[in-house]
């Protein structure tokens, strides 16, 4: 067996299709974001404008954040030291768990490691609670949930995204009586539309189904206190488990679930992804609950927020951009081809000092690549401009040459 | 569907069986290590010696590794927002990729957000790479292993622990030209004892199989530079993937692998779960890295725990208590009964001011539970005294306690 050839072929297929990834080497300036530093190839540093940071309001640089950080770090040092059950558990974890349940108004949150292992390890452990479950979930549910309901080794059905009537004519279709769980979206990160929250809560009650909500790119965002989507539109007490990250608006990292006291203590006693993981560092929850905490009252910042996207969206679509269509902060730009998307935003990087990452397959469907812009409350009027200059001097060279290439 | 009911039952039969945890709530005082404050569920906080953290050689306080995270959250902020390919790489994870792949004398190293998900994720996607694939695993091989190879979908023959001749025996069996990956540990963290490198690696070259060690619980600890039972063994090179944890002796959080370049180029293209999260905070991989280099260096410090866990084996010996037998700095005393192992565990917190966590089901085998001590160079002989008559305090009291309550 020629294993180094398997996995360079592996490699090889990745190229083939475009999406070979080289990862930017970035420092971001704290006080300055969205500016960082780039590290080139050759070693050189530049500035650069960061335009696809999901740190959606800067807030990893917030002085209470950061201080909070810091702080925890003095009293007591680096580490957890061990899983949450064997010496991990510090008053830190405590109050952030007591911070996110009253934040999404349950009774108990449980905190893991990141949003991607909440949303696998809580979706996997509901499979072997509930006997004999059928999980519902819409197509385009994130790769977390997916290998989530993988693992839950129940039967599934997928709808058709954002299809309530798929959806209802799949819960009618099962067994009256088996366990169900409708495992949705708020904010999908990619086109920046919002799951249909209300119809699918109602088809909920009507087919006796859970429902499993994740928030991850709407915590922090969206609410009159940062709970997301559910909140804003008065449904969080409707949604059974809500799921949410700290490193996103939150701005550092980690992810948990908010539900039901019962929920919340079966899947703590029984999730592997929850119990066999060295506990969050206790200097990561002091920071990210200074940052839930802070959200809570800083309801300014996401109207700043939503401000800069409405209008960002409107400068590049009279600037003759494909904007796609998008509910949310979430400023897609359409390209639809991998080679075409890296070499724009290679050009914007080199030439511009302007860094999107393109995002190609996997991470969207194969002919709807993009560019996925996140205009944050400190991008300005200036940067806007900088960036629609930048797209207009090399979007068609870059098409012109991918052509050819292509040709 | 009464969903209430079935995840109270869930955790009815948790408690039923005497494996229901109740988190310590602790806070570890930086420079003071093992000493911590533990808070008490009536609210008050008390001083208490902890016996069972895996941050083994008290890394998490040492100063190099708390400036450095700090230096690092005043240079960039607090988390890195994004994942690693969408802005979410900064130039610390790159040195700190580079100084594990130099640690374990390999190509590359990757970063993922812990050991546990390391160890998923590398093992679900060699699945994935390497079609018709037979994954020989240890039984006792960790959690997240197991998952790992339940999500490579692929054919497993699980060997009895460390019986390389049954592991022979399986190999042996096996179609001569499938792929084969051998998925074992070098320390077996809840026994202590050690894999069977060597003969693994012969069988491996026996029968074309790859090897994969997970080194989580020897990594700083073991080698001259701290690079595990491999390392110590003169194995390194032998070895194709190893993967370990910053989360334990390194005193920080987040795992990695280490291996051929072709090998995590595969993975980092390939795997979800190192693709679709958001990357360590640059903090994080500052302390971490600090951490790795220091330990490259302090052979000192490992001598010290392994004399520590020598003399407290010796002591506990003497002294009566059933020490399972362990070839490492872990110190197993077997109890057998889960609420005997969580009685003794509580009167040495409540009485004795000593903090030992019970381990039950379905962390080790029922029948097994045990106290598992964890003593670090900065365990003092004192300590120790202080731990033996503490023990002999409560052993007795607690197994007629528990006698008479289960009678
Ligand atoms: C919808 C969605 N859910 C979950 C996650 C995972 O969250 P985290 O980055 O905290 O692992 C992500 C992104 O990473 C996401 O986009
Ligand atoms: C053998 C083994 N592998 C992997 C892990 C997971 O590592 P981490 O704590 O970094 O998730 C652990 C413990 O948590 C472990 O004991």
């Amino acid at each position: 067996m020629d294993y180094q050839s398997a996995f360079q072929d592996a490699v090889r297929r990745v190229k083939a299709e475009g999406r070979y990834r080289v990862f930017a080497d970035l420092l971001r300036r704290k006080g300055d974001f969205p500016v960082a530093r780039w590290r080139t190839e050759d070693g050189k540093v530049r500035d650069v404008t960061v335009w696809c940071s999901n740190d959606y309001l800067g807030m990893g640089q917030l002085p209470c954040v950061v201080e909070s950080m810091k702080k925890a770090i003095d009293d007591v040092g680096s580490g957890a030291g061990g899983t949450r059950n064997i010496s991990g558990t510090t008053h830190y974890h405590v109050e952030l768990e007591r911070s996110l349940a009253d934040l999404h108004q349950k009774d108990s949150a449980l905190l893991f490691t990141s949003g991607y292992i909440a949303n696998e390890a809580t979706l996997a452990t509901l499979g072997k609670i509930l006997p004999g479950l059928i999980m519902f979930s819409d197509e385009l549910n994130h790769a977390s949930m997916i290998e989530g309901v993988k693992g839950a080794r129940c039967e599934k059905r997928i709808w058709r995204h954002n299809d309530v009537a798929h959806l209802e004519e799949l819960l009618a279709a099962a067994p009256k009586d088996a366990p169900k769980v409708i495992a949705f979206e708020s904010v999908y990160s990619m086109d920046g539309d919002i799951g249909p929250l209300e119809a699918v809560c109602d088809l909920a009650d009507k087919y006796g189904a859970l429902t499993y909500l994740d928030e991850v790119h709407a915590v922090g965002l969206y609410g009159l206190r940062g709970a997301g989507i559910a909140e804003r539109d008065g449904l969080m007490d409707r949604i059974d488990i809500i799921e949410g990250t700290l490193g996103k608006a939150f701005g550092v990292m980690g992810g948990y679930i908010a539900a039901d006291g019962a929920i919340v203590d079966a899947i703590r006693s029984l999730a592997p992804g929850f119990i066999f993981t060295t506990a969050l560092p206790p200097a990561l929850a002091a920071g990210a609950r200074a940052s839930v905490e802070y959200l809570k009252a800083a309801h300014h910042l996401r109207e700043q927020h939503q401000e800069r996207a409405a209008s960002l969206k409107t400068q590049l679509l009279a600037a003759g951009y494909p904007v796609m269509p998008s509910d949310t902060h979430i400023v897609p730009v359409k390209v639809g081809d991998p080679v075409l998307c890296k070499r724009i935003s290679d050009m914007l990087l080199d030439e511009h000092g302007i860094y999107v990452q393109p995002i190609n397959y996997p991470t969207v469907p194969r002919g709807t690549e993009r560019l996925r812009l996140t205009p944050s409350p400190l991008h300005t009027d200036a940067m806007f401009d900088q960036l629609v200059e930048a797209l207009d001097d090399v979007w068609e060279r870059a098409s012109e040459q991918a052509g050819v290439a292509r040709g």
